[in-house]
């Protein structure tokens, strides 16, 4: 056994020996349960190809803004660690330039996973991550990616991963889904998950030309905003034809409106042509959150909503390095008046999932528990995106529980494009988990008995129940 | 003893063992002090008339709607649990239907007084509780509600019940609070609250009718905005009379402001006559709670202030089930502006007290702990409603303990309608307060001496202090 | 060795003995580091001129608002305390007011910091502290600050001071600094401090004439807005020819403007003729945030913001007392949106050093760990003010860890007027910081090998790093 704290039995779990021990007997329960994630931003063709990973940087560190960030915030230019394509990049020399910053991540959610994708996936000694040993860590990385062992099917199956979602454009063909469907080799599922935010913000890059486009691929022949609510009623249709469970909306705002056809189709219409004001695209977003909800109250597609986030927040790193280069950031989220046109109509249909994700922590206790605890359909979606650490998680649990108890959980949920990470991401999750109901079990809230219950359902049932799994 | 967690003597306390122990020690100190309960929604003539309580249903289920919107969230239909007086529902089917739904319930406040319930009020092995035994459990409730030591008037003696305020109408005749006070054989004090919120706000149902009604009833024989002013002071004095300490309010916002008569009548008028804006309702709702103030400072009433719930967020369960059928939804509150013109004028006014509540916990170190650190006439709302359970308890001391230490408190608030719940909502906050307590000692940030002081002091001193009683 | 909790060597660890015994180990290695104090409000003549402290109450009273507020809050007239040069306050009456009151201070971070101060600096026995000693410890007090080892030079040594940083005014001649910089006996850094937020806000008293002097004293020969802006450039040029390291803006919001030198004229010229209105002078604040940050990446000085507190919350308080009377009150902040327009030119500039400090706890995981981890200019500021005591310190490091890591943290500031509260002030926060460190080892989060290195770091490297010192 590794000596490393990644490989430490009881990482993660709470300090006093009590605890801890109630901690480990709940932790058992679950540790080893397949994973399912319902959410994330793994490309399927990477699983439908299963061609093998590129080199170490290609891997770790160019693709995960998560890592690219801090090492940004620290003095290094994003161009030195390849982000958004950089063409000149030396990815052995990014590799160094990530070796000798690795103190950085002490603490940090990215550096946990780091540490425990190489311990844990890849068998090496932490202890070699550094400036001394980069070169030697990146030529083993690099030979054991190569290894059909490392490639991603046989990584998907060491994972135990049963169900991964990805997240892809409406237009996507979803071939790569279909083949992994269709493949009787590979017995895992991996879904579609319809994704229309480029399709309804105006402000987005080519937002006409794609809604053109949608209406004349997919639509029925009418034109506007007529054929635009069809076209995307089709697509969603396309994606539960290849197993999708959930439509995801990243929208600015919480904000609902009901718009009549008419006011919806003349906001469209100034969209397309480049001339609605930033309110009339708000608004035209909001709208087409309440129409996101109707749709899925009819085909019955879960709706998951992220709003909050400022997104590429730094224009000059936009210019260079495009989108998710580490510069989206939060700010405050309103859900309880922005989300009440949607949950009057639609809060108590039968067979609507809303899960209701968010980085402003302060709606955990007083919107999102208070709404979960009273609507059917609202899922209490779990910590997200720069939340998703343990004590985060753990503030969560303390937050919602008392209001909302354990069945109104989403399950968690690792949003990652670092496949390799996954399994440490869940890892973290259920020792957080067993740490949070062993401190009710300590304090004699709980019986031990319902907190063996309670952890397999936060873990594995509730993630199927959220997502119709 | 019972095995029962809810009999735990440690229940609450927390897991470390040194810590624990000195938590023990405080709990000690006041585990058997009277309660007295400043602010609650008990009818007083439940106790008046000290009949029995109904069907284990009518008791513990239909009007608590912390407990029916946790069924409802799970699939419950509320009106299979008798909410809002839905008339044909069968109160034992409604009992097998919460017993099976029993699991939500773990973690939660409400689970917890339930559980609390059964063990330590009625007696009874809470492993009973679930789908098996529901007919069982039904019918030993029954029979227990029925017997004269299970009577309202036996169990406020048995809880040690020393004050219990009610939450009352301003047009209420306070008899029930009469009787009780001219009965010798009833030692108890159930004091009237002054909850004037429906003659204020323009949008409530019935506004015209009523405020129409409290001129002619209460007034001065003036008319209008000058009459109703009148009236809201006679009726003051009415509740003063009858033993009341206190005014309760539940704003929409904090929002306070200064109008004149002359524009204060033209709002009144218009809502009168319907034809106020939402904007205009807000506006004479602020200037009321400022005339709320400017009374308070007049006639001692204790001013007490719970902003920031949307009320009856679905229409439809509203059209159903009518108000408080569990969708009253917090958000986001501000204090420190929008009190700002009250305070201005009565903050360091003799003898006025203004207490302050909220759900949003981001307000307790940012702007209640500043402001009932600086000024005399306020103080800190007990966590209350959504928050009102151990964890977010003790978040609350932890954030504004710093700044405005403990004399600054309002003391536990159980806000409760469920008569049987008082015992166990006063235990729990007497043991997180015993758990704050000793952690500070075992940190050695506070003497164990003055720890011993300082738990007494805030269960029993600070609710007298801040109401007067 | 003292038996009171303010020496016990265990004070503020966390209560697990096997956590504890980790962080005595970390607190080890800092307990003694120098102290380096990057902003605060002492008044470098207090140094410069060496003269004795006065008596009691103006040395640890009358000047700390945070003492005072408490005390108003119970009940104390605050001429009675001699806040704000109330002419007749009897010093001994004042102290003996304070002594009856001590118990208030209990669980609060002044109660810690004036308990360690008696027990620390004075050898004072605690429980001398209350009312029937109240003169004996008057007498003592007075007796030790006249001699020679309770000067402030001799306390400056003692307390292992390095870098002490002052608050000034622009035109402040900075003549002590000077006489410090220049006296080959003493060999403390104390550095002036910018702050120019009198000549920014055009609502603060005298607005007009300063702006005038400062123009006139300072400019190139220009007028209006131009010369303006070249006064403030001069001005920071002496700062800088006098040792300061940074420069401190106390706006109303974090808000940030990008204006053409015309508009901003015609703003300055309405707010110097008294005729802009609130929109206009936020306007201007904001730009002149922008200003500031330009002139900081022009001429190296780190720029401090901390928005968000209402001044002088109670106008009759103000007209007695004037500022800093003790009713300065946060309220809720933005960062994301606010500082976009600053951070979108200046956030990857070569050496700017934005550090951002709040007093709205929510925004640290929401939205300054996430600038901070991304933008190589932003610092993650300590928690200040209201916050910067043990329980929300740790809070603070629990809420921007998993983001930011321990990289982008500015160091403690003790931001205090209260000279001999220094070094419990550090004491607490290196306690604090042990005690955070040595839970992520317990739960195997870091090695304790890597612990001892960062928190030797985050006490005594990141100030130097995040001030240029």
């Amino acid at each position: 056994m590794s000596a490393s704290i990644a490989a430490h039995p009881d990482r993660l779990l709470p300090a006093d020996p009590g605890t801890r021990s109630i901690a480990r007997a709940l932790l058992a329960l679950v540790e080893d349960l397949p994973i399912v994630s319902p959410h994330g931003h793994v490309d399927a063709r990477v699983l439908a190809e299963n061609t093998p990973f590129p080199d170490p940087t290609g891997l770790l560190i160019s693709p995960d803004h998560y890592v690219t960030r801090l090492l940004h915030a620290n003095g290094v230019a994003l161009a030195d660690l390849g982000v958004g394509g950089a063409p000149d990049t030396d990815p052995r020399e990014a590799w160094r330039i990530f070796c000798r910053h690795w103190g950085l991540f002490d603490g940090t959610a990215s550096g946990y996973w780091l540490r425990s994708e190489f311990v844990n996936v890849f068998g090496i000694d932490d202890a070699l991550i550094g400036a001394e040993h980069a070169d030697e860590l990146y030529d083993r990385l690099q030979s054991l990616v190569g290894q059909p062992e490392f490639r991603p099917r046989a990584l998907f199956e060491r994972f135990g991963l049963e169900v991964m979602a990805t997240t892809d454009d409406p237009l996507d063909d979803l071939a790569a889904h279909a083949r992994l469907a269709a493949d009787r080799t590979f017995a895992g599922r991996v879904l579609p998950t319809f994704r229309p935010d480029a399709y309804v913000k105006f402000s987005g890059a080519g937002f006409a030309e794609k809604a053109h486009r949608l209406i004349d691929t997919a639509g029925d022949g009418s034109t506007g905003y007529a054929g635009y609510l069809h076209a995307l009623q089709n697509r969603r249709a396309h994606f539960l034809a290849h197993g999708a469970v959930s439509a995801d909306h990243g929208t600015l705002t919480a904000r609902t409106l009901k718009l009549d056809a008419a006011e919806a189709g003349r906001l469209f219409e100034k969209g397309l042509r480049g001339e609605a004001t930033a309110e009339e695209a708000e608004a035209f977003e909001a709208s087409m959150t309440y129409q996101f909800a109707r749709m899925a109250v009819e085909d019955g597609l879960v709706m998951t909503l992220h709003p909050g986030v400022h997104r590429n927040h730094s224009p000059e790193t936009f210019a260079r390095h495009g989108a998710d280069s580490g510069h989206d950031i939060p700010f405050a989220m309103e859900y309880t008046r922005a989300l009440q046109p949607l949950l009057a109509d639609f809060g108590t249909a039968e067979n609507f999932h809303l899960v209701l994700f968010t980085i402003d922590e302060t709606v955990f206790s007083r919107e999102i528990a208070p709404l979960a605890g009273f609507y059917p359909s609202v899922y209490v979606g779990a910590p997200w995106w720069f939340i998703d650490e343990p004590d985060a998680m753990l503030r969560f649990r303390s937050a919602v529980t008392g209001t909302a108890g354990f069945s109104r959980s989403s399950g968690f949920i690792d949003d990652t494009r670092a496949f390799c990470s996954i399994p440490a991401r869940h890892d973290a999750s259920r020792r957080t988990e067993a740490s949070f109901l062993a401190r009710l079990v300590a304090e004699h809230r709980i019986s031990e008995e319902r907190a063996a219950e309670i952890i397999v359902d936060v873990v594995d049932a509730a993630p199927r129940r959220a997502f119709k799994l």
